[in-house]
């Protein structure tokens, strides 16, 4: 199927800011991630939101089959013309790959359509996601659950349209559960949300975690209908492709809005 | 359960504007469905495009039930605060009907995340709506089908997420199909879309279309958990529900975004 | 809408031979819930293993709105007819609730097509189950989530079709999860499972879980479409709706099955 | 991947005892089908009814990736324990495509969990299958819609769960319309149901119902966990992952089925 592009967005803000994140991931948790995606033989570019466009121009958004995505304390500076790019992008066929706090990000919620909101609590308490879909091409090579020793804590309600398939479920030490791995269609595009990845603790550099997210790229690349119709745009067919009956109705005549 | 608050959103604009729209519904489409709504004993009030705040205040939307909705040529005129406030208010629990070319309205489409882009005609020609889900609240008696004698046609792919359930396909003299009743759950909220209702058919007095959007009505009031946590919020819930065992790391003192 | 007509079927069997749960429910678990049941105004009747067809003759079913089911060790000794006949009557919209251990029993397993299987472990240790879908009717009135202190645990993978909503998502104290309150639709029927009921533990008298089991049974009635066709049969419609146009193949003459 | 092994079932009646369907189908419509699927590259055998075991050995299931199942006059005549058989083998993995009367098999029946009634008409009309789904491996390299000249018509009402995916919806020149093309999971399995292919008429020759077969095959192959705990049994996980708080009830004594 040829080489898959991949494009990972990160704010890149608490790396630059703040000490301990720095020296925990020194060139951004999308290199962390990145590097492990070169691994499996995907091409990488990156983008951040200090480069012009966040570094996702139309070029880089029409070459790329998966883009992945972490924000977090920034999420209100993406700019709404790039939200609706990259919307409009997915709807065509680009996978979306939505990591931890990127649940509140304007792309991930102008997709859902939903708040997105959860609870929280950051306590380092331990993780186990369990794996309740073991037939998905997402949760291949993964055994019955990961756990992971220290994380921020997110819990239910997650206000997310029910997931077309729901992959893993989380248990935490501190008593809450969340649906942590789950994936909706939308137009064309694959969306996968998965919520390991905290800035303060070393999640991007779990081999478990990485596998998950590689397993995500090949699941949510387009694998579709090239041959089918558009389906951003609303055409006029005006032949039918039977022949109608006389019809004894006027028609109204009306001007249509531009789709 | 007390008497159920319909508001029923019409852009109100061929009707003003067109003689043959006129005269087919001198009061608006509103008045025509509004009418049938009150005979159900429903509390019915009216919004309009040419209102303030097109007659969606927030005062209207927080006692409202169920909010209907019918545009067509003035969708981009709604106010994107005036979406953001019905969004807002159905995810806290208002139900949601769109219909016919309201599938195109801000709102819906900002539920929805999709294009909501489909296929259409305008020949008059006959549709015969097929009820495929007989055990549904919204389908309760209709029989087999709905028949139509003069329809605008709208035809698949419509790019909406899959329905949580599907109550109609249409049959089209044409030759197209199409998805015509479908409900999703967004947020607390329910939303139905019904595809018939042009502005030039007299679709809006057929009583079995107007007893599925009653119908619609009851299904999509809030029926729900009063006591529950919001879900339009992101709260840090500070103290775990169970006993945390002894933290070695150190935790990144990192400022949260407000939520 | 008149008084709801609900079965409770019990096995029966542990509360006879064990001492220890006959002490806590010597009338059965079945009359435990079925006293709740009462105050709710449901008309209750009960069936047992023992009874002449497991008390669940073709008349007792005819007039059932909603059948509850708990067995557990004697899930091969319910026949196969009896299965037969509660199958098609769900599929003609009796609704069916499933509590705990009843996840294996025969009807269960033959309305979801699964093996039911799941991993168990009995130890006493404390349960939470999270309200995931706070806008149903069958987690009304719950707050945020229901505490057991000791209950039998229920682990993931639980082998069932996706729900169609996933209500309630238990956290364990021995580091499991799992979905223990879920609902699917098959034919005109409705289905919930609710996991907690273990025998040897006072579930059956706790307000909470009694709450959601009635609750669950006025969301299990049939709701539906009473003119539409029955959807238990494969009727020949010889008659086309539209004229068609003239064929020049040959039909083959086939005599066709019975259905 | 590898090569994929697929099985065809045949019940091949019709083509012994009918002229007409002898004359279409020579070899039988299992080679119409196996032909088509060789020159993909799979590795193709064949099953009937009236092999032993109706070739449906455990050895032959054990090394099916995917099973094709066509049956019409003879559903009754599959033994209820090669039914079991398969059932298990899917829930393990093996995708199962179901091709139009298939629909009234006992293993589509079985997987389902409803009666899988439709209504149906012979009489040679004009179908035309409309992809609703352009993002899905099963339509990829499919148009708009596929017409497809004379077949026997099959109606809504169709009483199976909803599907996890829809993908093809049929028009008919008679006036109905029918969900043609859809998609289950159930356990590791994969299950896809398609419309066309009736006995009297040349369909399994045609070139896109044969693609989207193809297509079905690949979808349905078993691309999971391997790793993952099995989902047919029900393991009693004594050990707790995580240390229990000492316990002061009484934990009941009793003997447990064994799963």
């Amino acid at each position: 199927m040829g080489t898959l592009n991949v494009t990972i967005y990160n704010e890149f803000v608490h790396e630059r800011k703040n000490e301990y994140v720095k020296k925990l991931y020194p060139e951004g948790m999308h290199e962390a991630i990145g590097g492990y995606m070169q691994e499996q033989g995907f091409n990488v570019r990156y983008a951040t939101l200090d480069m012009p466009e966040h570094g996702l121009t139309q070029e880089v958004l029409d070459s790329t089959d998966v883009l992945m995505w972490w924000g977090h304390v920034a999420h209100g500076e993406v700019k709404d013309e790039i939200v609706d790019r990259v919307q409009k992008r997915i709807l065509d066929g680009m996978g979306l790959i939505v990591m931890h706090s990127g649940h509140m990000s304007k792309i991930f919620r102008r997709m859902m359509g939903t708040s997105c909101g959860l609870t929280w609590r950051e306590a380092g308490e331990r993780e186990r996601l369990w794996v309740v879909n073991p037939n998905h091409e997402i949760t291949r090579d993964i055994g019955q659950f990961i756990e992971l020793p220290n994380v921020e804590m997110y819990g239910e309600v997650f206000d997310v349209p029910e997931p077309d398939e729901l992959l893993f479920i989380s248990w935490f030490e501190g008593g809450e559960v969340f649906r942590s791995g789950a994936v909706w269609h939308r137009g064309r595009g694959k969306i996968f949300y998965f919520r390991p990845g905290h800035e303060t603790f070393p999640i991007f550099y779990n081999k478990e975690i990485l596998k998950v997210l590689a397993n995500g790229v090949r699941w949510a690349k387009f694998n579709g209908n090239t041959k089918a119709l558009g389906i951003n745009v609303c055409p006029n067919v005006k032949e039918p492709l039977e022949k109608l009956s006389p019809k004894d109705v006027e028609l109204g005549k009306i001007d249509h809005p531009k789709s």
